[in-house]
C-alpha cells in the first residue's frame, strides 16, 4: 500500500510554513505542592512541510499527543510548557522531514480565591503555553523557545469618569468641595476586566503560573470574587474605586511590576501582555496590548 | 431513481418532532419608514416527520429560504416575523407528510444613538421572531403562532452594593451623612447588562422592532453609547448611579412597563423577558427571567 | 445595615420565574470506577422569586456551589447529576422565600477510545445534567426531577446521496452492475454528526454516563477517533459507508435502542435526544429532535 | 476640567504598542456592479501610545468610525478595505500623539451560488481586510499598508483514505481490479474545509473579494451549496471525490493559482493562507498555513 503522504506532490510544488492538528482536547496532570492536579487541556500541533513531500503524517501527531499527554495520568508532568516542550521534540524526531514545529496549549486552571480565608473557593483561569523547536543543519535540534502565561478576569474602574463625574456632582452638591471629602470615591463606570501575561523563553527558566495570576490581578483595580456577601461587595467596589485605572494603566502597572515580581527571569525574556475591558458604557471593548523584553523593562524604557 | 427519503423507515418506525435545517444565513430586506433596510438574518426551519416516512425533504427547506428570502433584495417584506410567517405556511405546503413546522430567525439590526443628536451614530442589536404553523385534520393550515422581539444591550449599577458602600463611606467621612448629601449618588459596581424581549401571538399583531428595543433600553440604569466624549460618560455614570438595579429590578420595570408601552396587543399575548448582567465583581453572569401573558401582566399578577 | 433585597420592590410587584447566577466554573471530583475522576463543570443556579421581596441572595447560590462542588476536591460525589441535586435541595434550604429551583451543569469528560487496544486515547465528551426541586404548601420539599446526558461527536454518512452516486456510477461503469458489486460501497457525502441524549428522571434511578455516550456511538454511522493510521482510515470509513445515516436514523436508532439498552430505568422516563450534521456539501447544518416517554418507546409508539 | 488622558502618567512611564477599541459593529455600503450592497462589518482600530501621555484618546476612534463608515449609507465606499485605509489615516491625524494604526475588519457577504443557475441563492462568505499607517519623523503620513482577503467554506474528500479504502475494497470485490473500474471514485472521508486568503498591500492595488472567494472555492475539492436536489447531491459529491485533496494540496494549488489568477498584483503583494478541515473522522480539525510573497510565487519557490 503506498504512503499517499510521502509521494511528490502533483500539481504544485510549495514548501509550506504549518500543517497540523488543532483543537485536540485531553487531560493533563500537573504535580503542583499539594499533589497532582488535572488540568483540561487543548492543544495545536505543527510542523513544516518540505516541497518534496505531498503530505505530513498528521496521525503521529495525535499518537505523540496521546503519548506524553495520556501518560500524565500516571505520571505528572511539572507543568504545562513542559509537555509543550517534550511535545515539540518529539514531533521533530518523528517528522523527520520537518525542520520546525509550534505546540500552543490553552488549559482551565482553578484556583482558590476569597476576601476572607471564610469565603475562599475555587475560581477559574486560564493557562496558555506555546513551544518552537527547529532542526539545525546538522541534525541536531536546537533554537528552542517556549512561552508560559496566564489570563485572569478582574475589574476596572474608569479615573476619567470619575474625575469627570466629581467635578459635575461638585456644583450640584457643593459640600462635596469640602477637604474632608477630597478623597471620597466618587461614581465611576466599572467592568470586568480581562488581561493576559505570557513570558516567552529561548532557554529554560522557572515561573509559576500562580505567580502570573497573581501579577495580573495586582494590576487590576481590583481582583473578582465568586462569594460576596454583602459587605464585601462593598469593600471590592471601594478598593477599585480607590484604584481607578484605564487599560494602558493595567498593562503598564503590570508590565513594569514584572521585573521586580520576577527578579530572577533573564534579560532575554519577551514579556507579551495584553488587556479588554468590556466597558459598561459602552458596547464595544477597549483594549490594550504591549510586547518588551525584561532588559527593556529593567532598563524602564519597553519601547 | 428511488426517493430514499420517501421510503419506508427500515430499522425504526417513530415519528420525529422536528427535522430541519438550521445557521441558513441570508440577507433580509425589509420596509423600514425611510426605504427598504438589509437585515443579516440567520434562519433555522423544521417540520416533524411522520413515522411513515424515512426522511425529511431538506432540500425543500432550502429552497423556501431562497424564494422567500432571496426576493426580498427586489420586493422588501414588512419585518423578520412576515418571512418567518410566510416561510413557515410554505413549509406546510411543501412538506405534504407534516403537521407542524417551527421557523426560526436572529438577525443584526443598527439603530441610531446618541447622548446628543450630534453625537448619534449606528448601533446594533439583535432582533428576534419565530413562526409555528399546523396542519388540522381537515387539511387546512391553522393555529399560526409567532413571536417578535430583540435584544439590548445597557447598564445596570447595583442598588445594593451602593447602600453598603454609602455605610462604609458614612463612618470614614462623616460629613457625607449631611442632608444635603442625601441623594449623591454613591460607588456601586455596574457593567454591562443584556436584555432579551419578546411578545408572542396567536392572532396578527402590529409592533415594531424599535420601540422593543425602546422598552428594553428604558429598564436599564442606562442605556449605552458608541460615541461619548469626556463629559457625557459622566452623564451616563450618574444616571445609572440614580437609577440603581437589580437584574430583578430590570425585569419587573419591563414586564410591567409593556401593558402601557404597547397598548394595542392583546390579552393573549404572551411576553418572555431575560436579563443578563455581566458583572463587574464576579467572574460569572447574574440572570433573571419571567413569562406572563398581557392579561396577567394587565391584571398586575404576573405570577 | 439594610439587606436591600430583603425589601419591598418599590417600582413594580411581580413575581419572577427565575432568578439566578450563571456561568460558575468549578472543579468537581466524581467517583469512578477506577478511582475519583476531576470534570470541569459549569453550573447555572436558579430560584424563583416571590412578588413581595426585591431581590434574590445570590451570594447564597455561590456559597452553596463553594461548599458543595470544592468539598467533592477530598470527597468524591457519585456523578455530575448527584451534585445537581444536592444543589437544588439546598438552594430551596437556604432562599426560604423560594418554591422552585433549577440547576443546569455541563461538564468535559474523556473516555478512552481506539480502533484497537493499541490506539487508544483519550477523546472528549460533554456530560449533561440539571435537577429541578419544588418546596410544597407543607413546606417539604418534593417533586424532585433531575436529567443525566451526554453528548458525543461521530460520523454520518449520506444515504441518499450514495443511491444516486451510484445510479450515476453505474452509467458511467456498467461493470459497477455486475452482481458481485451489488455490496459495494459507493461514495457519499459524510461529515462530523453531534448527537445529545437525555434521561429524565421524577424518582431515582442508576444511569452511567458511559452507556449514554456509547448507545450515542453506536447510533452514529460510525464512531470518530483520534489516533487512525492509514489502515485505520479505510475502516472508519468503509465502516461508516456501510452503515449510512440521515440524522433522522440517528435519532430514530438512537431512541429505539434505549429501552434494550437501559432495561432497569422506568416507564415514567423522558428521553429527549437531538442531532446535528455538520454537512460537508452545505455551509448550514441538518438536525433533529424528538422527545418521548419510555412508556412511548417501549411500546413502539413515540409519538 | 481635566483632561485625564492627556496627563503623565503617575506609576509607570512606558510607550504602549497598541490602545484602540475592538468588537465596534456597523454597516457599511460598499459600491457593487448592480449597485450599493450593506456588509455588517466589525472593526477594530488601535493607535500606540507615548510614554509621555496617561491615556488615548478613545472617543476619537468611536467618532471616526461614526464618521467614516456611517456616511457610507449615503455615499458607499468602493470596499471594505477603502473604508480601512481611511480610518487609519483620520487615527493619525486626530491622535496627533500617535506613530502608528491599525484597523482590523471583517464583514458578512453574501454571493449567488448554485450548481445550475435556476438553484441559485444566496451562500455567505466572510470578508477580511486591514489597514496599517505611520506618520514618518518629518510629520508625513507614509509606510501605509494594507490587506484584502476572504474566507469561504468548502468541501475537501481526503486522497489517503481514497487510496486505502481502494486496497481494501479490492481485496474484497476483486471485480474492483477491472481496468474499467480503474478510475471509479472510491468512497473516503470528506468533510467541511475552511480556507482563507488574504492579500497584503504596500502599494494602491486591485483586486476584488468575489474573485478572492471564487479562488479559494476552486482550490477546493468541490464548493458547497444551499440548494442541491437529489441528483445534485451525487454531482457535488463525485465531483470531489475526483478531485481529492489533503490540507497541504488546497494550499499549494491555492497559493501557486494566485499568480495565475490575479496577473496584474504586483511582486511585492504579500499572500497568507490558510486552511481548516473540519474532519469527520477525527474529533478535531487539522489545519495548514502558509505565507510568501508574489515574487516567490512567481518563481516557484514560496518557501
Amino acid at each position: 500500500m503506498r504512503d499517499v503522504h510521502a509521494l511528490e506532490p502533483t500539481r504544485s510544488r510549495l514548501g509550506l510554513r504549518e500543517v497540523g492538528v488543532s483543537g485536540v482536547r485531553k487531560p493533563l496532570s500537573v504535580r503542583r505542592p499539594g499533589g497532582a492536579v488535572t488540568l483540561h487541556a487543548e492543544f495545536s500541533v505543527h510542523v513544516d512541510l518540505p516541497a518534496s513531500r505531498k503530505g505530513s503524517d498528521l496521525s503521529r501527531n495525535a499518537e505523540i499527543l496521546a503519548e506524553i499527554v495520556d501518560a500524565t495520568a500516571l505520571r505528572p508532568v511539572a507543568s504545562l510548557e513542559e509537555a509543550c516542550r517534550a511535545i515539540a521534540r518529539e514531533l521533530l524526531l518523528r517528522h523527520s522531514y520537518a525542520h520546525r514545529t509550534r505546540v500552543d496549549a490553552r488549559a482551565d486552571h482553578f484556583l482558590p480565591r476569597g476576601v476572607t480565608p471564610g469565603r475562599r473557593s475555587f475560581e477559574d483561569f486560564l493557562l496558555l503555553a506555546d513551544a518552537r523547536a527547529q532542526r539545525e543543519e546538522d541534525g541536531s535540534l536546537s533554537a528552542e523557545s517556549y512561552s508560559v502565561g496566564a489570563e485572569a478576569l478582574g475589574m476596572t474602574a474608569c479615573p476619567c469618569a470619575m474625575e469627570t463625574a466629581r467635578a459635575r456632582l461638585e456644583e450640584e452638591f457643593p459640600l462635596l468641595k469640602d477637604p474632608s471629602l477630597a478623597s471620597l470615591p466618587i461614581v465611576s463606570h466599572n467592568q470586568r476586566n480581562r488581561t493576559t501575561l505570557l513570558f516567552g523563553f529561548t532557554e529554560p527558566a522557572e515561573v509559576e503560573a500562580e505567580e502570573i495570576v497573581a501579577a495580573i490581578e495586582e494590576a487590576q483595580s481590583s481582583p473578582t470574587y465568586a462569594i460576596l456577601k454583602r459587605g464585601d461587595e462593598a469593600g471590592v467596589v471601594l478598593a477599585a474605586h480607590r484604584n481607578p485605572k484605564f487599560v494602558e494603566d493595567v498593562l503598564r502597572d503590570l508590565l513594569t511590576s514584572v521585573p521586580r515580581k520576577f527578579p530572577s527571569l533573564p534579560d532575554s525574556t519577551i514579556v507579551r501582555a495584553s488587556t479588554r475591558s468590556e466597558e459598561s458604557i459602552h458596547k464595544y471593548d477597549v483594549t490594550a496590548s504591549h510586547e518588551a523584553s525584561f532588559r527593556e523593562l529593567r532598563r524602564g524604557l519597553g519601547t
